[in-house]
């Protein structure tokens, strides 16, 4: 019972997945990440997030891929040939970045619920996979539909509370230093871009481990 | 002999390696690269050129890590974990960027010679393990020295011409599509970041066996 030792103390045993919709490498994480922490035995805390206030902040008015055209053509080349590694369907899309607010306050309402893992996977899928608005009420509808999320959660994703939620958590984004998306977080140490999603869940579970050694 | 089904057309057999000694991700790659390559049967292509034009062309006056305090602050989070996982020191520079044109003009010179890899580890490291200047005569001229390295080399590299194809090298990287280091290109497929090599190294591995077998 040693918590300093260990390292471990006040370390939470999950992993913060801090996510938006519109975001090119979240589309990754988004499909790869519940199975991949499940091999690690490490769960999942949705963050969906607005990336525009926080580029905003940072002195950008859209996306880095497309105030840096070089950047930008090297990022659908790199998204192609990432997705074929990971076996994950891909259409670039027609309109980017795509706004997606309606999609994160019902990613904000499910974040704690069971359908959470499914529902992002398919709207990333709309976003990626299938060129579609993911800000179509319609849409949405009949992913929740199909999912068996109650009738009433599409029309509690407008209320007042959810919309400031949903702010107040890009603040709090903003405050954590995040600068982009995907961002993990495992207690305070942060991680940045798909890129990192092993080297986080591994980080994670050596926490837990520390921990339960303890 | 279908060199069109192939695809193995025309792609060089080796990696290029576009770095620049002040780019803390390019340590890693310059670490790594002779190691990794050989185990994929890959010949490296040296590619030392100025980061600060580049960065300029793209209408930033200095790293993208010191323009952008939060990307900065993550960056030395992520080499300090990073370097531990490849088992590479690292002390984190008083200075950076640090000033490299000396030795990115020597390396210049050195690109297809013997000394290469072992020269560019040595400068890599006195910057990113020792935290010492690597635009200093004495300490390059230790390191030549200790390569067997002619005497005449650093006196060379101070020489017009020279100094002329290292410009070249950085309009051709800006040419090219080049925004950050590490790159590296396998024919005209770009990779970017340290994070990229070994998906560089697949894919001209696979390039080659693909043209041995047409």
């Amino acid at each position: 019972m040693n918590d300093v030792s260990s390292g471990g103390r006040g370390t939470p045993a999950g992993i913060e997945f801090w996510f938006e919709f519109a975001s090119t490498y979240s589309y990754l994480s988004v499909m790869r990440i519940e199975d991949a922490a499940q091999r690690h035995g490490v769960p999942v805390i949705w963050k969906p997030f607005l990336l525009g206030p926080v580029f905003k902040a940072l002195g950008m008015d859209n996306s880095p891929f497309v105030l840096q055209k070089e950047k930008g053509d090297y990022m659908w080349r790199d998204m192609s040939r990432q997705c074929s590694k990971h076996g994950l369907p891909w259409v670039r899309p027609s309109v980017f970045p795509r706004v997606g607010l309606l999609a994160l306050r019902l990613a904000l309402l499910g974040a704690e619920e069971g359908w959470m893992g499914a529902f992002c996977r398919r709207v990333m899928q709309l976003n990626f996979a299938q060129d579609r608005d993911i800000n179509d009420e319609a849409a949405l509808r009949g992913i929740l539909d199909e999912l068996g999320v109650p009738a009433g959660t599409l029309a509690r994703a407008a209320d007042a509370p959810v919309k400031a939620r949903l702010r107040e958590q890009t603040d709090e984004a903003r405050r954590r230093g995040v600068f982009g998306a995907p961002t993990f977080f495992v207690g305070t140490e942060m991680f940045w871009g798909d890129d990192r999603l092993d080297d986080a869940l591994r980080f994670a579970a050596a926490a837990a481990a520390g921990r339960e050694g303890a």
